[in-house]
């Protein structure tokens, strides 16, 4: 039953005959994130190789400057920068910073944790902390994911709110006067029928108020800690995207005016830069996989191959036509169905023959649960979406795992 | 219509009359993340301060003799030292490392940026670099999160592919012999019908797949860095959940024994690790909602209001008895239909009178679902799932913005 095009190995899959179409496009990606890194890779090196020559050059006459001026042993300088480097992995700099390992400091570095940012700037030290570390960042990373899950829940709930009053406001001026004032007493949830906002509005207002959030965040650093605009805009993209790499660190010096309110700042920033970020990359991740279907599309069509355009029995359900792991019409919305219609089918069903066949089979769909509604509530749903593909990571999961976890 | 209890703030809505349980569920995990962080601190605290007391002490110390041997002005070897602090984020140490900004290291530099990882070991230094970093991690981290979700999504799929084996191995070997053989020959897709993996089994699998890489990766790392056992283990939980402190950062010396074979080994762990731990963090954060509407639940039940046992009209939909922001039965699982009964109810229904409204409704929602599915495909199903609650990253947001994005 393994060998029905549905391996979970990414490379093995691509010379499989029935072409399964996630096995595709997972290969797809992967190979564009790869030629994205290989480009990357290239654009970075040219501007910055440049850079590190110099600034080996420019640390090589230091150090002999200061050898010569003082009559250093070199060996002895090396043996004490070594020991400098140690030092610094336990946090300590010539400037002064703030001591790590205080409540606040502790504090500052189990948010790094649990976020995934880890700037790095406090890392545990002995053995019992890199332990507890790993045991600490498994539940609280869990536990992070989750929160950001429900905050991109909520707040791609505000945000239909908002656009429905929106589209609704454009509806009632554009017009349609005596029909809308009607429409607004009857009860306004009602008029929510028949739309929903649009990805490409949630992601533009999402990347505005990301830019408003890193601006305002960049203005207060740029004044707290003396970076330029563009270095501070540059940290809180590093950070607001949990890379967090630990070259520019905010909070770090020992003394800042209004110490208190800049750290609570620093932390609201940064709590809503994370949030926002996130919702931004995974809205624009479903803009991506929608490209990367219309190329599967593109390319399933540009192929040599003809389309075959075998004539389906149009009462079959889909679950019969198409492999176990592209059952992706159970989720209740018609449009999970049309989706699958422009999605690439291993055996080039032609979309009209697939809309036909998807209607019929959604009315058998709707009889198969309305009777099994009426058995019992406990009776489970697996032949229809025991592999349904909700995409997405916890929607995925919480499609194929819910039930077992129910009856444990 | 914004004040029907669904707004997108966390503190506010707290004290909101019908109390809204996606939101309650929302504040109740800040609060424990919180107090999960406090904890963490106060720990972490207590393990590392002593140690930093320590280092503070010895760099004194080793500062103290080299002056004093070499009769070097503080100030002087201060202003070294700022020097090489400089130069260190150039990627500048005292024993030679590999060039940061050839292409293999670029190359590394822009895998820890796409994955989020970040080790800081390479940083953009140039204008033009830092500002080019933002515009292609915006693109390269929506790239990869789509890249976890669809890999979350195979081996989900590979999961219980394995899993329905071993189940119907077990079935067939407990006694009903004669009754598998039929079901075996009558094809094997069917027997999955009813049968799901658990979330805790899954989990468990993830989570003995991550400890073999990381323990595999380890045994690597310990030989070819010439790190402790522990430190290795540490270095894969940070780079594995794409926390990257970089304080411990592999492949980074100028030449190893076996060099390209070792840096494509390093490539292939971090990305095995990166993948089963991201599954299992998902995995994690689903076990950890469970626990939320448990709690939840007990919270409520536990209060000192009495259940109000108001009969409902057993006819009325789901829709019309919860606010927009509850409606979880249209992803059409039953499972779903269930687990809002589990849920905590801002009116308290109780779960019995719950259960049979659903079934009702849920009938009736197939009616309305199936008559416009005769309709048109293209007719939208706003009322039923306009804000139906998919949890989880992508799953949200395909089940609420698909349709408009097919419409542009």
């Amino acid at each position: 039953m393994a060998g029905r095009g549905t391996c979970g190995c990414c490379c093995c899959c691509c010379s499989r005959a029935p072409l399964n179409e996630d096995n595709a496009r997972f290969c797809l990606l992967a190979g564009l994130i790869l030629l994205y890194l290989l480009c990357g890779a290239a654009i970075f090196s040219a501007l910055e190789y440049p850079f590190e020559i110099r600034a080996r050059l420019l640390w090589k006459q230091q150090l002999e400057n200061f050898t010569r001026r003082y009559r250093v042993n070199l060996g002895a300088l090396h043996t004490l920068l070594r020991q400098y480097e140690q030092a610094n992995g336990a946090g300590i700099r010539v400037d002064e910073l703030r001591p790590r390992w205080d409540f606040s400091g502790a504090f500052y570095f189990v948010g790094t944790v649990v976020s995934t940012i880890g700037f790095g700037m406090t890392t545990p030290a002995t053995i019992a902390g890199k332990i507890f570390l790993i045991f600490y960042g498994l539940i609280g990373c869990a536990a992070t994911i989750l929160f950001f899950n429900l905050f991109l829940e909520r707040i791609i709930t505000m945000l239909a709110y908002i656009m429905r009053w929106c589209h609704e406001r454009r509806l009632r001026c554009g017009g349609a006067g005596v029909a809308s004032s009607r429409e607004e007493s009857s009860g306004e949830e009602d008029s929510l029928e028949g739309w929903k906002p649009s990805v490409y509005y949630v992601m533009l207002i999402l990347g505005l108020a990301s830019v408003v959030i890193a601006c305002s965040a960049s203005t207060l650093y740029s004044t707290m800690e003396n970076w330029s605009y563009v270095d501070s805009l540059y940290f809180c993209f590093v950070a607001f995207s949990t890379i967090g790499f630990g070259d520019l660190v905010s909070s770090q010096r020992e003394r800042y005016e209004s110490q208190g309110a800049y750290r609570l700042g620093n932390c609201l920033f940064i709590l809503m830069g994370v949030c926002c970020i996130y919702s931004l990359f995974n809205v624009i991740s479903i803009i991506i996989k929608q490209t990367l279907n219309w190329i599967l599309g593109k390319l399933a069509c540009s192929g040599q191959r003809k389309l075959k355009r075998v004539k389906r029995n149009a009462v079959q359900p889909v679950s019969a036509q198409f492999p176990m792991g592209r059952q992706r019409y159970t989720d209740g919305s018609v449009e999970s169905v049309l989706h699958l219609g422009r999605r690439l089918s291993g055996e080039m069903i032609s979309v009209n023959e697939f809309m036909v066949s998807n209607k019929v089979s959604l009315a058998l769909l709707q009889k198969q649960l309305s009777e099994t509604a009426h058995q019992g509530p406990r009776q489970s749903y697996g032949h229809q979406n025991g592999f349904s593909g909700g995409v997405g990571a916890l929607g995925i999961m919480n499609n194929r795992l819910q039930e077992t976890s129910v009856d444990r």
